[in-house]
């Protein structure tokens, strides 16, 4: 197994085709044969008055960390979509540093398949579980 | 069965609770005993360089009108929050007025389920549908 | 949109080639284009002790349903298989006459969608709810 | 983190309350810290004709992992009811011996969570994957 984009190579992508991704903060933390990392430094913008990291940054970090793990296989696929998209919030998430990790289970021809897991920077147990589903253009 | 809230003091809520909701654009379309429906406007800050509806666009919608529909039953409970979400994405949104419509299939103790159809408005198959769970504080 | 296959032509398809399916009981109530509904009146094979119907029964309804609510649109595609199922178990079911629902939100090229609600036979709130998905062969 | 059952423990539970889990063939592979694994030697009762394991042998080897990894580390909680199940079907299943290994993500007071893999046992791909909730009494 290689990889055909590394970190560098998936921030060029972004900046052409998701510009917003990098404009919210999301940065990227990893890139390895077993997934990609996405990482997001929250501040007011991701927050629910209270201090909570909003559900919908989450969803986000899980749809852009498998759509990154795709094309670090698969290079540059614009024109891949995300057809089901399944999380499981498990605790609540504190302002900080939040990784995310996609790892691919399935990378077939028509369909990827991640489980992704939205932990604190350094912590064992994930804020957030679920699973992923792409379709893929060919 | 009767609503504890209607339109209006959902939009209350939200201005306390979730301004960000309705800076975003989320507007209540309809509040009833079949559930609650959230509108959207797309512009750009909503759309994929293309012009698709970005994705997190679409779960936040889905998790808002899951969130309504239950406060419209059971009154201002600020600290119920998403346990799942779980969306497929069906057809490419395009631009425009889009509607998500939040049913109720279990308004437990403890537990809210909702399924979630999203549509452009006034067309007859969703581009999006989902399940959504809320854990309830009692 | 027309069927290809009404009831008769759905058990004769079942005959051959998932007679399991039979022979658990499940039985094709209605097929039309809203779908296809699937009974099963249950005895003890289905009932866990205490007299609760086993989730992978309701699991296997809420498959077999989407499947056959394809078949009816499509012809008999015996290689289509499901790629995903997640199913919410909102109420206890009792013991009786199971009917599980399966609606296409989705019939594309390549995948198919379906919602699926299971309902004691004449009652109004489901016991159980989902989303189906099956990858089709071309 | 002590375990409360062990996997004698866990058959015997079996025995009591669901010898159908027995019956089928089940077996406890594995329990430990890191979750349980509930093995199946495949047989003509769990067979599609043309020789794929059927899906709802899948499902059920899922919910049933799920369930003892939760009494291994709670005891013998009977009434701990399945309340959501999301599984992929990654690759097809080959007769023969698989492994279901459950991990709790989350095991709260009312609600736990599990991540769930498939394999067929030695294999590193998973044939399955998915996420299954429980309701917990207390």
């Amino acid at each position: 197994m290689s990889l055909e984009l590394d970190a560098a190579g998936l921030v060029a992508f972004l900046e052409e085709h998701f510009p917003q991704a990098l404009a919210t903060g999301f940065t990227i933390d990893h890139v390895g044969e077993d997934g990609v990392s996405v990482g997001l430094v929250t501040d007011d913008r991701h927050l629910r008055p209270g201090g909570t990291v909003m559900g919908p940054v989450l969803m986000s970090l899980a749809d852009t960390s498998t759509y990154l793990a795709i094309l670090a296989r698969e290079g540059p696929l614009a024109l891949a979509v995300t057809s089901s998209l399944e999380l499981h919030f498990l605790r609540r998430p504190r302002p900080g540093h939040l990784v995310a990790h996609a790892r691919l289970l399935k990378l077939g021809r028509r369909l990827a398949v991640a489980q992704v897991d939205i932990r604190a920077n350094g912590e064992a147990a994930p804020v957030a579980h679920g699973t992923v589903t792409y379709s893929l253009p060919r």
